[in-house]
């Protein structure tokens, strides 16, 4: 493995807030980017290092995914269209009690062969034996922040909750100083959570300096129940219980008065916008323009597969600016720069990856590369524009994390997608059978 | 060229309200369709017939993109997150007054690229320079409805309108019985084309038996100047001139009154739905649950590329269904189903083409076939839901139009890509020349 190499292509986007370079070139030396500029210099700069020539393409930072269950792969199109609690209670519940952690393994690692083929780099998953998902993130090489979901009811993955605590504590150890893998506390929600609950994960992610993850207001029926619980709302109730401040990061947030917005700024919280699973299942459109107005961070997450019903953070992307722009008669509300901040730096940073997000000296190596030869991405007027409104997963050439390509002229280089599709077949098959669908 | 074959995949898809074939297969004569089934089964009883086994794949109904300007690919990421009067009147509109004959036909050849690529197999196309729209779509292979655009003032394309509608009236003579290609009337909309205009649009359409197309009701901006001008709002308006009928396809119709849906129910008037244009121009939302409900026939169309900004019409199904689940809080409304009738069925029948949208004897043999060896197309719970709401356009494989292959194994046979690319590269250089953009 060489340790430095020059990689040029006839676009580089440096960053949301950075003019893209024609002709640029990027140095990396080991996981870290040294220079980034026209190739012409930097070869003449550097005339030992080996040049790989990426071509008529488009070199733009790695995508974030800030929110998802990557291994709910294993149920995509299960069950469409029903509502919320059919498909809760018919479908997802029964099916995830039976859940094995060989499901949550391949449906991980067919999730991450989607992610890189979408151009993400770095993701946010909380699930059930999580520690599979590990697995699998480090077979890809991508970089993770990830946590074993938290409730008060029996889990298939852990049992009793004192067991999930413990779980996740030993993964918070084990996966200390790890370059790629950063272990979060992941309370599910208010509604599956006790106060005494939240408490705990709290002072669990305070103890080892972790960050949380936790679903909030997702839905008006989540606020509702909140409120006649505990007398007071989702963001409220976290307040009271210590939650709120710059090491959590919470999912959705769709149900959001003007004050909870201020309080969330305030505090210092980021929050993953789903919009594609917040619309398909009903719950509604996150008030996004109001969050960016009052200093939130907003980063973007595709959500688990089973609601959306892909992992294409590029997709993503689009939604999210049109929607806002659809529902504001504005077509100038939410431009694509924003939206690419949304899904790289802010990203980046609401995991606590600070040196992710951008192509800059210092930074690691992680970014994706675009083909320019499509016709959808033709011709090339504005190539930040063709990144965030005209780009999908299938697009995606190249991905490199950490200085390594992991996908190469298409090619995923470190999982095996035969396999990997072979194995959630059968998986499939079995989940069927259990449903008496086939 | 065979005159019979015999296609089969492991998924067949015959229509919106027909359930997935496992193991299926059609039997094609020249371009009809004679029968669909089991695939052991009409192997059996065509032995003589050669197989073309398509693998792992989904064969599914060609989709019908029912209103865009294909050659504004040309136009794609020019000009972003503007004001729409900004990007009209210091975009747009300067660039194609100086619109040019080999514009059109470049801008259309790539448009048809993508076009393909997302499975589509007929289009509804409006713009200037129209004959070369139809040079573009002959040397494609694809169907399609399609008519110079029709205004007051002066044309790139024509000059004064008499010469339009004397275009218009040549090619529905010359392009009379044609068995791919419909020549339509199509004034653009009321606010550029005069009552007098609408009439003689009317009337030319009636002479010849065609359809007209017509950007209808598309901003709260259409309708209030309307309104001030003419005393009533758009759909009456056309009523009044007696444009209002069964030949009379619109697009857009965002902005509609109870009243209004019933009356184009009534009178048989379809309407091509563009939900991702009306959101990224920030036009709103098409009330199109209460349009079905009254029977309206709704279509699906992608728009122009400069406004949307793909052609991609698998991504504009999966559009169409979260935003009504999302804005109406319910994730029942337009199933997926609904959404697929839209894009295959009810598309062919609003562009006069009766005898496509299905794959039973007796139709074109039109038809897509979806790659299942993606993994964002996998585990295969159910083939519809996956077609809806996990595909997008790089993963249609093979196109067919007519019984012939207009694209096999991921390449386009009748077009040349990279030719095409090579020259739209050029002419996107020359606007942003013209425009002082480099």
């Amino acid at each position: 493995m060489r340790e430095e190499k020059l990689i040029k292509a006839t676009w580089v986007l440096p960053a949301w807030d950075r003019e893209p370079l024609y002709q640029g070139a990027i140095f990396i030396r080991k996981e870290r980017i040294i220079e980034v500029g026209p190739a012409q210099e930097l070869r003449e700069r550097y005339p030992a290092v080996p040049v790989e020539d990426l071509g008529e393409a488009l070199i733009f930072p790695g995508l974030v995914n800030a929110h998802t269950h990557a291994s709910m792969t294993i149920f995509r199109g299960l069950a469409e269209d029903l509502p919320l609690m059919t498909w809760l209670h018919e479908y997802i519940f029964p099916v995830e009690s039976r859940l094995r952690s060989e499901w949550v393994y391949w449906g991980a690692k067919l999730a991450l062969c989607e992610m890189l083929r979408s151009g993400i780099t770095a993701v946010c998953d909380m699930y059930l034996f999580e520690p599979y998902v590990i697995r699998a993130v480090e077979e890809a090489g991508v970089r993770a922040a990830l946590g074993e979901g938290l409730f008060d009811f029996p889990s298939p993955g852990y049992g009793p909750l004192e067991e999930g605590l413990r779980l996740t504590e030993d993964l918070l150890r084990a996966f200390a100083g790890h370059p790629r893998i950063r272990v979060m506390v992941m309370p599910h929600a208010v509604y599956t959570c006790s106060p005494e609950t939240l408490k705990k994960a709290a002072r669990l992610a305070e103890r080892y300096g972790a960050r949380l993850h936790i679903h909030l207001s997702e839905t008006a029926e989540e606020v509702s129940q909140c409120l006649e619980r505990y007398g007071r709302r989702p963001v409220a109730h976290l307040e009271v219980l210590g939650l709120l401040g710059e090491n959590l990061h919470v999912a959705h947030a769709v149900e959001l008065t003007d004050e909870e917005i201020e309080l969330l700024a305030r505090k210092g919280v980021s929050v993953a916008h789903c919009p594609e699973s917040n619309l398909k299942l009903g719950s509604g459109v996150a008030r996004v323009p109001e969050m960016l107005e009052a200093g939130v961070r907003v980063t973007l997450g595709t959500d688990g597969p089973a609601s959306n019903n892909d992992l294409d953070l590029l997709s993503e992307m689009r939604t999210a600016a049109l929607l806002q722009k659809g529902l504001r008669r504005d077509p100038t509300v939410l431009p694509a720069r924003e939206i690419l901040r949304m899904a790289t730096e802010e990203g980046a940073r609401a995991l606590g990856f600070e040196r992710c997000g951008r192509l800059e000296p210092g930074y690691e190596a992680d970014l994706a590369v675009l083909d320019l030869t499509r016709p959808d991405l033709a011709p090339v007027h504005d190539p930040l524009a063709l990144l965030v409104y005209s780009a999908r997963a299938g697009a995606v050439r190249e991905v490199m994390v950490a200085g390594q390509w992991l996908m190469r002229e298409g090619q995923i280089l470190t999982l095996d997608e035969e396999e990997t599709r072979h194995w959630v077949a059968g998986i499939a098959q079995e989940i069927r059978e259990f449903l008496g669908k086939s």
